[in-house]
């Protein structure tokens, strides 16, 4: 996607066919800045501190994180030190594990001296793969959002959770790669973005990209979708999933399930986006999902632009009060309405995801 | 309420008997600060401004600002005006058009000379009746969360939305009184605190509350709820209301509707504790209640302490994009457990009411 004109992808590989840039996704909306990941070390920093996040951009940057480490030395040690820690960078995105095996599967059998030409190739593959991936998610999503159109002057407001866009991913995004398609294709579209505490990737990251495309959206704090869809003023939600189990049960950003229950209670569509990468064909269902607990400080302060036009942060609450910070819940599938893949839209069920991927049956 | 060790209303009479001291609760949890109310407008802009806010506490600062406008002129025509400003300050909460048609039907009939000091007697019977209602209030709410006590030695986990604390009435509080009675009667409690954007009462407020009292608590963003309620991790909710309708239909601060689909869905009981003044017996059901919008700017921007312990605001979005900010939303009856009001505990429909009102009937 263009910002300010130029085309960007959220990770690419610089022109020396070694080094690795990724936007620092912390400093947005209010700065534009890229890093430069020359070690595994700079990988695994950038995705347990979140300048990259997203489950499909974590595993996208994981699988450059394996070719740096490789660069070093291309020993089957140093391939097996590497991989254990990427995985253990963050615990609940699927695609980062599904990343790391599938570069360890493609890389242990090869020679030393083939890896580092492998890896690098196998990594900007798995790029390349995740923009075909999410573009073609995107039309099918569209052709769901032409559905919920009432009437032709009105724009269809689509509502989402914390950020699945072109940030989250390569490029396109998954819960807004509809949406793109949908304004490229002229069907008017207003989104309302959740800020999506305690991170606000909706307000930081989300509003951005919109802001950035020139389509209509509006923030709402994390409470305010419920009496939105009391009040019809959603037509549907659209979100993302770090992990989707065999059921169809997701496990998106906290708070997704409040979304998911008032969307039920209003009888409002509610759909899943996601590149087939997410789903877990390990688990049976959401409830074994580990659920990342982070930093009690994310919920005390809150990072954003002072008065004076530098970055800062507030405390919020009490010196004595502490706080806890489950980073994402599970949606069970009976909530969800559909989920939008790259090979078209089906039910949240086993069988819904086998009758589109019957390789895993 | 003690703060540092000192006795306190969120409102009280000065020495003078006259001028009107608050507590501006804007400035918690970082400064403990009091403002003197000396004019009407003093009042409104306290009450629009939110240096007081809670509905049984803005109907005692609108009490008090009759008197505060009587005190200059005692004629019909300033009783009209002070009467018609007061119940423009805020839209939602009953309790101030309650509060001021209780000061008009009480010093209308009444000669000019009789006027002020009446006044000053009403609201001052309003403040004390209020703390008096609370605290009955919150003896019927101990009887419930000792009933929900699995075991002696574990506490109980309460959830709270937004201040529905000491500081939103005159003393006690509305939800948290049943917790300082627990806690004053020995019956451990934990209460998870949701931080209620946009404008963080919970963390400000509630959280300032029970650090001040020691009740054991954590602070939660908006979103989690859901997620400790699918863990086990909550026992019981207890929220305030701004308005109930004479259905039980409960209007209170945006987010409250989704907390209570997220305790429907894991059959966690949800109650709503409330003076009687809050019920609308005029309203058949919650639908007609106006939800007031407020600024854009709640939404867009936190406030608290900075790093060098200055108050400041961050700004979290970028600047192109918008927000919607509705104060409010309307959980269904169907939702509630029971209300518990200063006359026990009932269902939250009109039988359930009326069986402990039957003068509405």
């Amino acid at each position: 996607m263009k910002v300010n004109g130029t085309p960007y992808r959220s990770i690419w590989l610089e022109d020396d066919g070694r080094r690795v840039t990724i936007i620092d996704q912390t400093k947005l909306p209010h700065q534009f800045e890229t890093v430069r990941l020359e070690t595994v070390a700079d990988a695994v920093h950038a995705i347990s501190d979140m300048l990259v996040r997203g489950a499909p951009l974590i595993g996208a940057t994981a699988a450059y994180g394996v070719c740096l480490g490789l660069a070093e030395n291309c020993s089957d040690a140093m391939l097996e030190t590497v991989c254990a820690q990427l995985v253990q960078a963050r615990p609940t995105a699927v695609n980062l594990r599904w990343a790391v095996e599938r570069m360890r599967a493609v890389l242990t059998p090869l020679s030393l001296e083939q890896r580092l030409a492998s890896a690098y190739r196998e990594a900007t593959d798995i790029c390349n793969e995740d923009v075909q991936v999410n573009e073609l998610l995107g039309e099918h999503g569209l052709q769901l959002i032409k559905k919920y159109q009432k009437n032709q002057d009105l724009p269809v407001n689509i509502l989402t959770h914390c950020n699945a866009g072109w940030l989250a991913t390569v490029d396109w995004g998954t819960a807004l790669s509809p949406v793109y398609k949908a304004h490229d294709a002229g069907t008017p579209v207003h989104v309302w973005v959740d800020e999506t505490r305690p991170r606000n990737q909706g307000a930081h990251l989300t509003s951005w990209e919109l802001a950035a495309a020139g389509i209509n959206h509006h923030l709402i704090v994390d409470n305010s979708g419920g009496h939105l869809m009391q009040q019809g003023l959603v037509d549907l939600c659209i979100v993302g999933t770090d992990r989707t189990a065999a059921n169809g049960d997701v496990c998106n950003k906290i708070g997704t399930y409040l979304k998911a229950l008032a969307a039920a209670d209003n009888n409002i569509p509610f759909y899943v986006a996601l590149p087939s990468s997410t789903i877990d064909w390990t688990l049976a269902n959401g409830t074994a999902i580990p659920i990342e607990e982070r930093s009690e400080n994310e919920v005390l302060q809150v990072s954003g632009r002072c008065t004076d036009g530098t970055m800062g942060k507030v405390n919020i609450a009490p010196e004595q009060t502490r706080a806890v910070n489950p980073a994402f819940d599970i949606t069970p599938a009976r909530l969800v309405t559909g989920l939008i893949t790259e090979r078209g839209v089906c039910e949240p069920s086993r069988e819904g995801l086998l009758s589109l991927f019957p390789e895993h049956g």
